[in-house]
């Protein structure tokens, strides 16, 4: 494999999301930045909001369709949902491949969209084209896909842990309950008050919890894993004054009798004992951020309580990293045949 | 009412519930200390431990009864789970009030005392005498009593929310599901390794998750409130990287057809409407640990989620205030017939 | 004394010294809320921005020069400078006595004024009726005063400590270096992108260290203490990822031969030995802000270093307390004949 | 360049140094570890410590001199001054490199490491044998030695940005002040009350201000740069809430007239402008540990303030990266010929 060959664009790089993607390309050995794209910061050298990419010759451009196409063979979009469909559509008919980073395109069901999104989908035609990017769920889909709608930081906490066990029957899809916490990155680079310093450090609080837009693709995906169909959600979001990280915590009844620790770790072996990103802790213990961030793994924990005789899982990934940017380039890498863990050691 | 006039002693002194005692009683008008106590620290001023109160006269002795007795009418015990008991029992014998902090007491079944804290109660006989000193459940029984088991800081922070929607019925008491994050100084004052600065700031984890000591306290508070007896619970505690500051998100079912929001408010404002240290949030608002750290209150929102039919419950309190010392002083100001908000503005 | 006697409003309440304001007057036995202003919340309760405050009977005005006076006797102006001018100068015309935590009365020197703030003072008439609020340097003339001018946070971090060695003439006061490091509340409730949570949680920077406000009137306040006149300061502030609390380290050279701990020491108790809010530490301990934070407390330490022959202090203060509002409060005590620690326990 | 070939040993591999010399080792292609030793783990899996490297068949061993020289060609030391001399010796002996990051062999002067460190050095002839291994300053020496002493943290942000000004005399060595800020990972994995989270994170102090053991090396190697020979320094460390990250801020006196920025600027440019390690920030411009914190960049800024005639520098590293296992792993390209970068990136 002759080294950076693959050239790419970060559309919307000014964010968290676009700092780690240039964080991770610059230690990927077979990608190349075309061009980066800021409205805000067009002119200016990364280093103008990045300092620590100064070393890199580096400009923010306009983003211009032309300009992103003539430049790239792929495209990251790391811009706010509906607008990123304004650059998905027109660089995709130009044969650019595409990644993602928005909600655009993770929905099946435009009607869904419309809900969580207020917002009648103007591409709605593509949604079946897009593939849901979650390799450990879609990698086939992955490989021969050019058009990868990367999944939410919440979704892929969740979606790992519980698909197996929707799957396997043992789990009730009925009645899944998730506490997640999630870093302040999470909500990207906001500038706003809830957001200040002073307002996140000593405060701990849930949002959203009757509408968070991510819970729509993770019913999306646990139906999909779910022999019987449609499942039960209820998902409380919390902020918490950490920076990168994002935990859930997963309370799911045995949908049948007798379920045991020995089966559940059998279905977590058989699922994910391969795979290059997922660890899966023995049973008993509890997934932590701090053994993930600024890696591309997502850990889980799993348990029995023969006492409230509930499934308990904990997950814990880098939302900047496995929640976004680095999932972005392990799917890329699929796309691409490489090794999928290329660039995210 | 005249300043300064009942000694207090405060028994184990040297961690944080000590601390935030100390805090609280410097600005208290009716109490004065008797007697701080520390095996560790016998001898030693109390800014040797506590720099901040170094304007005090007053050190640490060694924790002996009869100097004990001797210096208060009302101990306060922030000592282990099991040694509370040594000291508790001849204390109370000699006359002296107790608050204790510790969980020796907290429990009326001798047997899940053994089951949770694997001791045999030695003292079981006084497990009906000691009232749990939550006020807004038990304030009458706490006007009358000699002798507090201060209620834990998770319990505080869902008994409080839960109790009134079970004894009104319009919660099921079968599946009760509990996520609660804690700051770390819910941990004590313990040097081990997981407390560690730096094994704390990039962590968010589960602890405990099948079996922490608090959740017999709360099936009991629970059952009581609830008419037909026992209830399910699922407690999920987190540790955080904060320093104080407790929240727990609640999920309940309703048990009948047909609740409605205005149903929960009108409970709530019916319960809680003129508790000096309850602050019931608008239908919708969620609580937030900024809103309480250093303060007494417990800020509640509530919810209800049409969409999965679900109760959500959030609270927030300061695990050492409310959740512990300042709790404490609300006993004690309601044993002694004053103000129930005295130094604890 | 009767309690609730002083109504006092407070003008732009909204920001973090508002917020503490408001806090400490409800602890205060003497002070009565006549009116908060803030122009963006206008109308509304002031839960809608501080929650914690939800059982106050209490809401934003416009700031209307007639409602306030009409509404006090005396003014917190927590405005931005310039701005607190504009109602300094008609509210004190009107009788009302003025506490500006503001910069716009603190220099004397109009002409420094505009050099650092790049202002025509529009009422310089007025810079010599204004008392600069630091009780422990100006009380007496606190004491007769009706308009006091409370200093900055880092000042009074610098001040307390140097300004008793210049004095004795012990320290020279053509070298002074200073290292400050404060919590993020010090820039205030300013939405902008460098106070975000993640811009800040793991940054460490310092900032305007050439022409940092607070120079001024660290510089004449130092040399009014000093025998022979102007002072040579170097001052580097850093933000630091903390809430609450303000460190200054200060680095001074003796002035004469023979400069012991024990002259230092003893010219520190002289000066503080009284002091209810200076604690001074035993030499070679060392000021923390943890010891400080919630309270008006200023701790204090020292030590000399024979190997560099230079004088090494520290100080810590919460920069929203003794820093600003807590002084403000300390401030009106002194003016009001209250005893000084009225309200700040 | 074949990939791992270069077996290599971590001697006290459970700490923060050696879980950050794991890391980079695994993403580095031309290493393998040999042995990772710990006495108080020895005989588990390296993830019963760093649940993070689980996937890796690595388990701790006893520290035995024979099983460690035969299972690697190098030796990175992570063990307290004092027991490193133990390692260092024999292992040196029997033909292993040593790339030791404790303190023992970082002083020429047996008689300043018997002060700072209470002890009589027992190796006191292989002092002048080690390289100081700060490689902008010894990249030759490091390259053809087989002993490499690592500086610490605090040194290699203080060294890199003064030793230029010292070199080209514009800066006088006379009276350089410091005022260093150090994540508190800096003090190590060691279990004791000072460094529980509650007790650091509301907590801004300095510590050792008279007789940090960094003291000696930065004496050492700055006098090594200033054409003059000795230097005056006064260094403050100051131990902050954060994980990662150590700040510096220096100031310096110019020796000369008429130093402007622009010489600064120059020297700064001739000493740095190629090295891969060392971010010039342009003038005025200040560093943030935010920058650099997971990479080996050590960042630095520079002004001149004409009002006070200093020249005030700034600079940033990770106190694990740059301050030890980076500047570890950078040591080992130079001696093994590799590009310097590798696995740094």
């Amino acid at each position: 494999m002759t080294n950076k060959i693959i050239k790419v664009a970060i559309v919307g790089a000014a964010g968290y999301t676009g700092e780690e993607l240039i964080r991770l390309i610059s230690g990927h050995p077979c990608l190349e930045i075309g061009c980066i794209t800021s409205r805000e910061y067009a002119g200016q050298h990364v280093a103008s909001v990045f300092p620590r990419f100064s070393e890199w010759n580096l400009s923010f451009v306009e983003p211009n369709i032309d300009t992103i196409a003539s430049s790239c063979e792929l495209a990251f979009l790391c811009l706010p949902h509906g607008l990123a469909i304004e650059f998905a559509v027109p660089l995709s008919d130009k044969g650019v491949k595409i990644i993602d980073l928005s909600a655009d395109f993770r929905l099946r069901d435009p009607e869904a969209y419309k809900h969580y999104y207020d917002l009648e989908h103007p591409a709605s035609e593509l949604l079946d084209t897009a593939v849901y990017g979650l390799p450990e769920k879609h990698r086939e889909s992955i490989r021969s896909s050019s058009f990868v709608a990367c999944p939410g930081c919440y979704p892929t906490s969740i979606i790992l842990p519980v698909a197996p066990l929707l799957k396997a029957e043992v789990a009730s899809p009925d009645d899944i309950i998730v506490c997640s916490m999630s870093g302040v990155s999470g909500a990207g680079k906001k500038v706003a008050l809830p957001f200040l310093f002073s307002e996140c450090r000593d405060s701990v609080r849930s949002y959203n919890i009757k509408a968070h837009r991510h819970i729509p693709e993770i019913e999306q995906e646990l139906s999909d894993s779910s022999p019987h169909g449609t499942v039960g959600l209820t998902f409380i979001p919390h902020l918490i004054p950490i920076n990168r990280g994002l935990h859930s915590t997963i309370i799911l009844s045995p949908c049948r009798q007798n379920v045991t620790v020995d089966d559940i770790a059998r279905i977590f072996h058989d699922h994910y004992g391969s795979e290059p990103f997922v660890r899966m802790l023995p049973c008993g213990s509890l997934a932590d951020t701090k053994n993930v961030i600024y890696s591309n793994t997502c850990e889980i924990g799993f348990d029995f309580d023969p006492r409230t005789e509930k499934i308990l899982l904990t997950s814990a990934i880098d939302n900047l990293t496995k929640g976004a940017s680095g999932q972005a380039i392990q799917c890329l890498n699929i796309m691409y045949g490489l090794d999928e863990g290329t660039g995210l050691a």
